[in-house]
């Protein structure tokens, strides 16, 4: 990209964890003209594999990734950092899998990334198929943490804004991997499931791989994940 | 404490930072009558000495201590991480001691901590004189903060509270020394300066030297700060 280009350009922080979505609101935000700064938090999640995920699709979108170690399994209380057994049947209500405060934690991280970087703009890849009980996903979470940041940094004080993107919030999974395909997102780069092996397998009985299964199926396109 | 009374308690996440303002906040909880569970980032600051008086603080409180290890100079921004001179004149404005984003961060990680508690309350010691400028140490700020956090957890789905507890907001130094200090608080124990070196000895003359030394000066009682 030219120099001249890239100057003019509008600044956005996106969490990429190396999941579907975040890969696919990485590929909205570049999509709709902004430089991108992936942020990744190294939480302790058993799931390393998505790691090294985060990894190969910020390279692939030219989007330097920074990956930031915070240790959630001193706070504990889910099986995606405790010594918890992973469900591998549907469940209804919060999941075992939910991370106390997760995308609260990550939003602060990232908002503290734009306030150094100088960014008005924070895109995070939750949606309604995956909230699947989780209250830090929802639309009200988000406007409410949209309006905390406005008041938290230096911009809120100076006049300046703070924009938290959802692309997703409203997709479903087919609905996101249509709109990913089309952008170009290659998703056999991406790990979603919560207990992937070293090499990025995914069981293919999670909550997590059930939902992806089940969206590449209704979206009408080829699933490139790899089972074990 | 009696097992029984101790079962009966509501328990409450208290922010510890080893300085004047969240050791009184302590205080203050523990005489409301709740349970309290210390909490300290280690976030790379470079006053170290703030850590040891954190743990000093809260053993003297019997409350047990968490110290999570969050290193946010990766983030950068700050004369408080980054290799930034801390100044020793007063100043206007937002300080290059402003961590961006800090009191979100601190205040999302006591979020997880009290969801795995079930603790409905969180203490932090901000005020209107360490404001000094800082965005998020507003009463404004507080209050979206409350009601993002009343959204973003298990308990904001399932019809619960959380309240973020600010007793010292509208009190000034002075007035938090004195009603620190009538609540049994040794402050000798307390470290504010920004620059305090390896033995806890501070400055006399950074920012928060010059607002603790003006505080103990207008509250008319002795100042136990050891000045290098």
């Amino acid at each position: 990209m030219a120099e001249q280009e890239k100057a003019g350009q509008k600044k956005a922080v996106v969490l990429v964890s190396g999941g579907l979505d975040s890969v696919t609101a990485l590929a909205v935000a570049q999509d709709d003209g902004f430089e991108c700064f992936a942020l990744s938090v190294d939480y302790g999640q058993r799931h390393r594999s998505e790691l090294d995920a985060a990894k190969r699709v910020s390279d692939a979108a030219g989007a330097p990734l920074k990956v930031l170690p915070l240790d959630l399994r001193a706070i504990g209380g889910s099986a995606l950092t405790d010594d918890i057994d992973v469900p591998e049947d549907e469940t209804t209500g919060i999941p075992v899998t939910y991370v106390p405060a997760r995308n609260t934690i990550m939003l602060s991280l990232a908002l503290a990334y734009a306030e150094v970087l100088g960014a008005d703009d924070i895109f995070i890849g939750v949606n309604a198929v995956d909230y699947s009980g989780y209250p830090d996903c929802r639309p009200e979470f988000i406007d409410a943490y949209q309006s905390m940041a406005r008041l938290a940094t230096k911009a809120g004080v100076e006049g300046g804004a703070m924009t938290i993107n959802t692309p997703l919030i409203d997709l479903t999974k087919a609905e996101i991997i249509q709109l990913g395909t089309t952008l170009g997102v290659d998703y056999s780069m991406t790990v979603s499931c919560y207990q992937a092996d070293g090499a990025g397998r995914a069981c293919g009985v999670c909550d997590s791989c059930r939902i992806r299964r089940e969206g590449f199926s209704a979206s009408g396109l080829a699933d490139p994940t790899l089972y074990s």
